[in-house]
């Protein structure tokens, strides 16, 4: 029995979908109705004071934690969520949602444009980090939650994180931004531009209208492996993958000899089978658009904010790296939020925060229960 | 005018052509006959003991310095090659040859097939880092050079310069490994693999055989638009590009917002135009097999070695980090070999050896005059 699965929950979650009407866009376009896939975990107070948002990274969905009916792999984040967790459902009730412009449930690119019935495609509105989070508010005002006990995601996930703090400074007792930034680099914007050429270069992908034919397979299979590398350290992939060769290798040229050349290869191919390569293109621009700070300096959004802050970096993630994390310290040491920060000596790279967690956990347990000291 | 073009050569030179018959490859395959392109700059002296040879990275080529006839822009190495430079021309004479599975004239997967009159395409063998330098040594004695004076190269050149302190232990005075490793790790293998990828998924590849018909554009801009991200730092784009949008920024979905977009595109473009796709797939997987230890230490491989060496890594190279030129350091000093190492201050990450050549020119020259002690 695997590590995860001895530590994962046994309890049965399904994925539940929340719609509304006539939602603005940054942009200025509408959407005339809205679906989000959400989750809950725990049992929301009378108060409706101990409510947690878990925001997810790139490729999450709603399913964060526990089992679906019949599956037998729990949600992305179960390692952190449940009885007992760093995000305790004993004592919190956690919310995670898909973002908008998600293929998981969530209204995006391979939704049903109800004024023509066909899929948007490329006529979906491009939609932003801080779209993402003025959907969330609606899950969240859904559930009668004036002030969120915290909210916390790691990679895109922390990037709505810090869009909360910046759109909503009154709405959260604390916030939780994990291996993240106030603002995409050109690095990081210049390796999800690669990914969303490898899409656009594959002729099944049609300027985006392929939802009746050929999937444009392998692009956004293409796509995932550069995120993949990204997503692991130099180290991390020297100890799980060495230069061994594959014990099953094909002597075909050019078919993958290295294991790690094998493991890209696969994960490029369940990767296709799950996610849509329309909500690739959106959500990855979204990611490049984002600009907490608008172009000033991040502090002065944040001299409203009445939050505490875990700021939380990897020493081996070298493509959320640690001084973008320092900004968001900076931002709140000079407007005054109080904030601790820890960089965690991890190896596993950006996924560190998904696949490492026993430090993280217990540096989350340990804030959330000072949270509680702010409440009178 | 531009400090390049400041700094250049104003001497014109021409690519020649050196052949040779039934070459004997490391798998055990044969090349019935082997054309080498070549350029050489400077005069060999009458005891032909002042050759340096010049080993190119990945997707160089032999014109190495001056100029071609009608062309402004000069060889790749210009920079280091010439009267007064680096490798200076008044006292050296300085060879460059393409290497063996390229598409700048020398054989490669693209050349024809002496056997049926078409392009080889797939039926290539797989060359090595080995088969090139073994035919490099070809040239060598062509011009009836027993011993170099130096040889020297960066990145996939400075594996040829390993594998020649390997192969040829007696062959050379000294030598200059830069930005370089004895054995591509998962990363690099990682990366190229993506690169290989995304070139045999675009249908114009149609296993190689494209030669009568559209090459796979797209993919091998792709390929080398990830390789342009590798081979700059994060903070080098950051300077370079910031979060600028482009001037003349096309509003039509994902195309390109950011100038760093641009950039790739234009550096993918750019590149289909002269490099051919089969020559990427060959030469990268010639990188990815290369392990100069043999899978034992590397010291054991330099026990014969009479060479004395000059290692430089550069500290914003995150594609070829420093710990990797240190293991051929640590290597030599195991197995008694004079050997120099300094990891230079520069911040254009592995691009380095290419772009920020002040402190490099300074460090080899000085090392090179040296090297002249050794001659009795």
């Amino acid at each position: 029995m695997s590590a995860a699965a001895l530590l994962s929950n046994n309890s049965i979650v399904a994925t539940q979908f929340f719609t509304f009407a006539d939602f603005l866009l940054e942009n200025g376009e509408r959407l005339s109705t809205v679906t989000l896939a959400y989750e809950t975990y725990g049992t929301l107070n009378a108060a409706r004071s101990n409510a947690i948002l878990i925001a997810h990274a790139f490729s999450g969905d709603a399913h964060a934690a526990f089992f679906h009916e019949g599956d037998n792999r729990p949600g992305w984040w179960d390692n952190m969520i449940g009885p007992g967790k760093a995000f305790d459902t004993n004592k919190y009730f956690v919310i995670c949602s898909n973002v908008i412009g998600g293929c998981a449930g969530s209204t995006g690119p391979s939704s049903l444009d109800p004024a023509t019935g066909a899929p948007y495609a490329l006529d979906f509105p491009q939609i932003t980090i801080k779209d993402m989070v003025a959907a969330q508010k609606k899950l969240v005002e859904h559930f009668g939650i004036e002030k969120l006990y915290s909210l916390a995601g790691g990679s895109m996930g922390g990037m709505q994180v810090v869009e909360w703090l910046v759109s909503h400074p009154h709405s959260m007792l604390s916030a939780i931004p994990i291996a993240t930034t106030a603002r995409h680099s050109p690095q990081q914007i210049a390796f999800n531009e690669v990914g969303r050429q490898a899409i656009m270069a594959d002729p099944n992908w049609r300027g985006g209208n392929y939802y009746n034919s050929e999937i444009p397979r392998a692009g956004l299979s293409v796509a995932r492996m550069i995120g993949h590398i990204t997503y692991m350290s130099e180290k991390s992939m020297a100890e799980k993958f060495g230069r061994r060769t594959k014990a099953d290798h094909d002597t075909t040229k050019f078919h993958a000899d290295f294991e790690v050349e094998g493991y890209l290869r696969n994960r490029g191919d369940f990767f296709v089978r799950r996610f849509d390569a329309n909500s690739y293109l959106y959500i990855s621009k979204a990611m490049d658009l984002f600009d907490a700070s608008g172009g000033r300096h991040l502090s002065e959004k944040f001299y409203e904010l009445e939050a505490k802050l875990l700021v939380l970096a990897f020493k081996s993630d070298w493509l959320y790296p640690a001084h973008q994390s320092l900004e968001i310290v900076t931002a709140c040491k000079v407007s005054g939020v109080p904030v601790s920060y820890i960089e965690i000596a991890a190896n596993y790279g950006h996924d560190s925060f998904l696949v490492e967690t026993e430090r993280q956990s217990q540096l989350v347990r340990h804030f959330l229960s000072r949270v509680d000291e702010l409440i009178p």
